[in-house]
């Protein structure tokens, strides 16, 4: 999160340092309130807990609620400065008073998706029927699943209607199933970097990352828990990822091929900063995500498809308003992708504008491109939240 | 091979079939005619040999030679029929009678690599020091050791001067470093979806390549020879590398989101067609491919650096005719890579054509768009070899 902070600071130098402060993470079980979640599958899932945190106030007509949800390998926190690890959210710069997500207005719940390892229910978690961690014996679980389970948390705030749902990549697709799922609990909704289905060039990526972990014999089909993380299948796996999430050009910038040593090394260290770069992030990553949850997480997204009328049934309309943002040089989530989502909602005579940003920076501009983001969603939520507060809680 | 053929005939249905017929792969062992091969390492290497094959026949003044060069798995087999394994060779409908690379006319020569598996020297040949098999034991390689051993091929041969050197990919690469290295030896040069050096981004794709053999405990440190090799980890590693080889577009047409099964299946078995093919061209290329053959070669291909001086020195021209050429989806090697060899040999006042294809087959499309490749190639041979013949052999 630090080198990304960095990165954000020398990149959008007018970004306002604003913090919200300290944050906790705050837990919350579903099954309190009642009974199992039913997935998709047929499977029940419970208890089910999800970690969360929330910035800013809910009004008291609460109608001020957003709902910021988090990409693949993200958590509930979103935003401030969590004591526990010293770490700043992910979306710092886009969620605090007067930033994009403005919580001198705004009521922001960030929470971890189900399947998760960050405090919300996943494959790590304990299963109640055996005492031990759940591994394979997880249910299989989709993004609906995931914002199934969100609703319950929304109810549990009493918030009838969002204001908004918001998010990058997966955290898109969990915002398109949010209308496909709730239409009349969405006012409005902001996809950025994401799509309607995953290409089979996303899914060979998913697969070979998957694979990557189920060939490291200390995997052992999943039962680690007692042994450690299959490091090294888990390591690969994510500097795979970090090819995708980067562009050539940002590439280029941040390391072209310089080498750390000026002696031409032979041999199979990593000898150029691109190597050892990726070396840094494949090791931390397996030091703090479960490799189980990336399984049933990237298999949870390739089956993700809202194209056709899986977003907007046939005879219905919504009156969720949408804004779609795209960057140019990402290739992992290209901006036709984007396009396709924007013309699936013309189509249904959906309120969406469309805007493709022009950083350099890949798939990661939705972390750090700040300004333009921030200009365009501000703007969104603003118009958004006054029309709301002249037509009333329910809409048009 | 037999899948690329079936691509390429209904891609390109006016390639003839002219085949050369049967073929046999032969060897050439370096150190029968003197020393060993000094490396750039400051190793030596001997006893170097290395498998090739040639089609059409040399002409009695020697002047009809093209070295074909290989990309990162390929080998000497390039035309016609092996009776060995029923292959064809993996540039079949470009070379052969009244093919791109004619032999009719022309004399082609394809040699394997040293470093590569395909019978010419490399780490799973047995060091003669040892009576074992070199493992990493062998010295580091570079693509001007490889073509310093192939230039000991044209001169076992007794070729001067060879008429072209010609690749794709890897094989560019080879191409250029002929000319840096050789440049009075070589006429001309065909330069295929290749770059005069890795972009942090390929050297990332190479590095996690590398990661994924050398996590498998199956590698063994390179010293699997005796257990056989770390399929795990070279199959996934391959997976990586077949992404890269296709487009978006080309992986969206040949296998869009389709599933075997038409339930949806939960589960971590691959269940999209594009999953399978994956692991199917996987596990095949773990039983036809050394492991660390492909460290080895990953790694030259990694240091190779033809920029700035390195391939024209200062006050230095060559004589060589470049016949550079790109495809528009080849996200691997992009064009700007091409265009930036172009850029280079201009500004060195070298003769040089480009042209930028509009494949859609991606990495993959200089094995398989066979038409306009041969519409080019065999322009630029009949241009050059003409031009030869008339100013005399040693060029203009």
């Amino acid at each position: 999160m630090k080198t990304l902070l960095n990165m954000k600071k020398t990149k959008n130098e007018n970004v306002n340092n604003n913090s919200i402060g300290v944050v906790e993470t705050q837990y919350h079980t579903i099954a309190g309130q009642g009974d199992e979640l039913s997935l998709e599958s047929g499977e029940k899932l419970g208890p089910v807990t999800l970690a969360y945190e929330t910035y800013g106030n809910l009004n008291a007509d609460k109608s001020n609620a957003i709902l910021v949800l988090h990409a693949l390998s993200g958590d509930a926190h979103a935003a401030g400065l969590s004591l526990e690890d010293h770490s700043v959210g992910w979306w710092n710069d886009m969620i605090g008073p007067d930033k994009a997500f403005d919580t001198h207005r705004y009521f922001v719940i960030c929470s971890n998706v189900i399947g998760g390892c960050k405090g919300s229910t996943g494959p790590s978690s304990i299963n109640p029927a055996t005492g031990k961690h759940y591994a394979l014996d997880f249910p299989f679980i989709t993004v609906a699943d995931m914002v199934h389970a969100q609703r319950r948390l929304i109810d549990y705030f009493g918030i009838d209607k969002l204001l908004c749902v918001a998010g990058g990549s997966m955290g898109g697709m969990q915002a398109l199933q949010w209308v496909s799922s709730y239409p009349e609990k969405v006012r409005s909704a902001v996809v950025i970097a994401s799509t309607l289905k995953h290409s089979p060039q996303q899914i060979a990526f998913n697969e070979v990352v998957r694979q990557s972990i189920m060939a490291d014999p200390s995997w052992y089909e999943g039962s680690y828990y007692e042994y450690g993380q299959p490091k090294k299948g888990l390591s690969v796996a994510r500097m795979i990822g970090h090819i995708t999430f980067m562009s050539d050009k940002s590439m280029e910038e941040k390391f072209s091929r310089r080498q750390k040593s000026d002696k031409f090394s032979f041999g199979f260290d990593p000898a150029f900063e691109v190597e050892k770069y990726l070396h840094y992030r494949g090791l931390n990553f397996a030091q703090r995500f479960d490799a189980n949850s990336y399984l049933y997480i990237t298999k949870a997204i390739d089956y993700f498809d809202m194209s056709g009328l899986n977003l907007i049934p046939l005879g219905k309309t919504v009156d969720t308003r949408f804004l779609i943002i795209s960057f140019k040089s990402d290739w992992l989530y290209p901006s036709y992708q984007s396009q396709d989502i924007v013309r699936l909602l013309k189509k249904r005579h959906a309120d969406a504008t469309y805007c493709e940003l022009n950083s350099t920076y890949g798939h990661d501009a939705f972390l750090v491109e700040i300004n333009e983001q921030t200009t365009l969603i501000k703007h969104f939520l603003d118009k958004t939240f006054n029309g709301y507060m002249v037509a009333g809680k329910h809409g048009r």
